[in-house]
């Protein structure tokens, strides 16, 4: 049968989760491997999912004021050189053009790992006195980092993001507006990816090249493994002393501005699907799937079609986009298809289900099926339905996080539990780097954040014993 | 006072256009030349009006059935020389990456200058059967081309653009969709960016490299010099041979697809930049303006202030974008800012127009003022004189195009004509290169197109003299 040569294709999570992320990705379409080393192809289904988090996100950057912008793709060396964490942090992984138009060029290029140079360049020639201030711009775009694996969304030599960059007039508003853009990421990723988070400060060695210090939204896998979903970072000067960002403030004196930028990028897709996905494929929460609602006529009869029609064009014009899928594949390949691809809800008609004067609407995160009478206002239900969905894939993921949430008071309780385990690891940190070099021996775990505003578990560094103030998340990454 | 000041920063159009064309970019903060030679800064004012043009055609390519996706940056140079005539011409305009990650790379990888080699790689790998056909798709992206100068939208290393590509089972469907996409570009170009256009077939010699036919829309400036707006390409199997994009028919033959690629960048807003701006700086059609009122307090009383946001409110709920400007800069200033950021309407309310029951009402295309009742719906008012000034520009524009299109039955006439005047030349053409070279003796001229479906206007080649059946259309270029 199709559905089950279909369903076939996708190895099993509890088999290898690493086939079975990347069977998904291939199977519901959503990227393929390019003929180009590193690179990967944003396949239709792919890209729409993007589309949508952008059109969400691109509102919420909006609604705070932002405006867009789009800056060159590359950076002359000697600009990128200018803060000097920064070239450092990024040299070993840009691309770099060295020829244009069949002539070897005098400065060689390079291909944006990230804009904060050409932001700062654009802000020293743009600013002049403090009521042009605050510039608060986003963009949309690729970058580029030669990244020696690729996994599908996870880690390419190219991917896609959005890279926000502001200046201000004061350290405080630069830092509130450090907060507020996690504050948006962590209300976005909850909210409409349905996957919780946790949030605080990267440490020192884990920040952002150049920054003062970068705030970060983390979540956790199927797996257990970690995934930083976005980050947003507080500059200070370190940008605005090099790139003499200044302007003249009430008093007529010269002053430099304070600085931040934030970025996230299409990983957040997949994080999507380690958190929601099955053995049958992907699962999209209902606020950021294309599609809602999948409708299958069984056969293409006149009566069926014009059922499904009807149904369509309700849930569409009440903003519940809807599809009929009547290609003359078998009932079942359509109903696998629908499935692998994650189309929240499925509306089967059948001869049978109008005889009875019902439909069969059936949910992808649990797989119900329920038989629902056409007398029923089915744009209510169904927007009931979405919004339960939503709600469960959220609450399942929140209490999986929370079961591998796990605390660690030292090292031997740390190795113990990889031994079996893999999630959340809370463990004091008393603020050395030795510590944190000391829990990388161990299969690799690094800290995730510093948690903002978090009892501590203890008084004592899980690495070293000595005193400690801070309570760090650790985890394995991706 | 502000607003002479203001105004002072753009030269004259009479004066010297190209200055007065940079001026506009500059002063209505649409773009800035970056410290990146040969690529600019798109700044707010200007990616917001490529935002709005991105929206409608978006909707309109899925409209009719297209989806977007994303393809690699980087073409490597193997992939690039498949098809020899894409790679003869582009070879000379291409940037090369030769390094990446600290090491020289094996072979060097292009960015792309369009991605005919990448989709069609993709297609190659991704069809098999006639039931995996059409397919049809679109990029939004940027790309490179090794420029010389750099004019902001019109010319630069890097633009914004989007391409299509699509692939199908026969010539009919690849030939169909060539034409249908030209003609959703020149609906978009004529009546979102109210600039009217002509169409037709490219000569031989001003064709896509690669393609076997280019279609292309082609618009004239204020100064009687065209802009090639978009064009539309017939690839027939020249990429799905070199490629093997095949496919097994209904009877289960290999078959080689058809293919097209059509494609528009953001050089459209400098066109209507040179079609509808004037001195006071840039004029935008309402249809494409991400903002189409502005409503400017001339005090800020808490009377006037009150009166402004019942407005605001009105306009936008009725999808009309309107702003408050009640920064505190003078009046004047404000107008002026307005005006040089061809805000189609300015509704100004001051003490007295609030004790005479109105609110003062200008256009910006005609710069006509009137004085409108505040018992007038506002709504049903202010979107009467949008279409109005929507069909205005585009009258106007038409008109002068029409005043600026001669004919010329021999060379005599050509350069007596080029002495004194510019705009589109209609000439008949044997076909033959040589008439060509001989016209671009005068000035620069180009074929802009072989006009679609019109009456010869002689029997005779205006270079050579010889017979001739094409009614071609000349120009000089952007």
């Amino acid at each position: 049968m199709d559905k089950i040569k279909n369903n076939k294709l996708i190895t099993k999570r509890s088999e290898d989760f690493a086939n079975w992320y990347t069977d998904i990705v291939r199977v519901a379409k959503l990227a393929s491997y390019s003929s180009v080393k590193g690179f990967v192809v944003f396949e239709p289904n792919g890209y729409a999912i993007w589309e949508k988090i952008q059109s969400v996100l691109d509102a919420k950057f909006k609604e705070t004021g932002h405006r867009n912008v789009y800056m060159p793709l590359l950076i002359p060396e000697s600009l990128m050189e200018k803060e000097s964490e920064l070239i450092e942090g990024f040299a070993p992984e840009v691309a770099w053009v060295t020829a244009g138009g069949n002539k070897q060029l005098n400065e060689r290029l390079c291909i944006r790992p990230t804009s904060e140079s050409l932001f700062s360049d654009y802000f020293s020639k743009n600013v002049s006195s403090h009521s042009d201030l605050p510039m608060k711009y986003n963009q949309w775009c690729s970058v580029l980092r030669w990244e020696k694996e690729t996994r599908p969304f996870l880690r390419s030599r190219e991917f896609l993001w959005q890279e926000g960059h502001t200046i201000h007039e004061t350290q405080q508003q630069a830092e509130d507006e450090t907060k507020t853009m996690l504050g948006v990421y962590k209300d976005f990723i909850e909210n409409y990816l349905a996957i919780p988070v946790i949030t605080g400060l990267k440490t020192e060695s884990e920040k952002f090249a150049g920054a003062e210090y970068t705030m970060t939204v983390e979540a956790l896998m199927f797996n257990g493994v970690s995934l930083q979903s976005a980050t947003s970072h507080y500059f200070g000067q370190k940008f605005s002393k090099p790139f003499d960002i200044s302007f003249s403030d009430k008093e007529s004196k010269k002053q430099h501005v304070y600085q931040t930028s934030w970025g996230m990028s299409a990983r957040v897709i997949g994080g999507m699907i380690m958190v929601h996905g099955d053995d049958k494929g992907l699962v999209l929460p209902p606020a950021i799937a294309p599609q809602k609602v999948v409708i299958v006529p069984i056969m293409n009869t006149e009566k069926i079609i014009e059922v499904a029609k009807s149904i369509q064009d309700r849930l569409n014009s009440a903003g519940l986009a809807a599809y009929i899928d009547d290609s003359d594949k078998s009932a079942g390949f359509r109903f696998a298809e629908s499935e692998v691809q994650g189309i929240p809800v499925r509306i089967e008609i059948g001869e049978r289900d109008l005889d009875e004067n019902v439909v069969t609407v059936v949910r992808r995160d649990s797989g119900e099926k329920e038989k629902v009478s056409r007398d029923v206002d089915i744009v209510e239900h169904i927007s009931g339905l979405l919004d339960s969905i939503q709600k469960n894939l959220y609450d399942k993921a929140k209490l999986r996080m929370d079961e591998q949430t796990f605390e660690c008071h030292d090292m031997g309780e740390v190795k113990e539990l990889m031994d079996t385990k893999q999630g959340f690891i809370k463990g004091m940190w008393c603020g050395n780097h030795d510590c944190e070099l000391a829990m990388k021996e161990i299969k690799g775990l690094k800290s995730r954040c510093i948690l903002s505003g978090a009892k501590p578990i203890d008084n004592k560094c899980v690495a070293c014993g000595k005193p400690a103030e801070h309570l760090v998340v650790w985890g394995l990454q991706y």
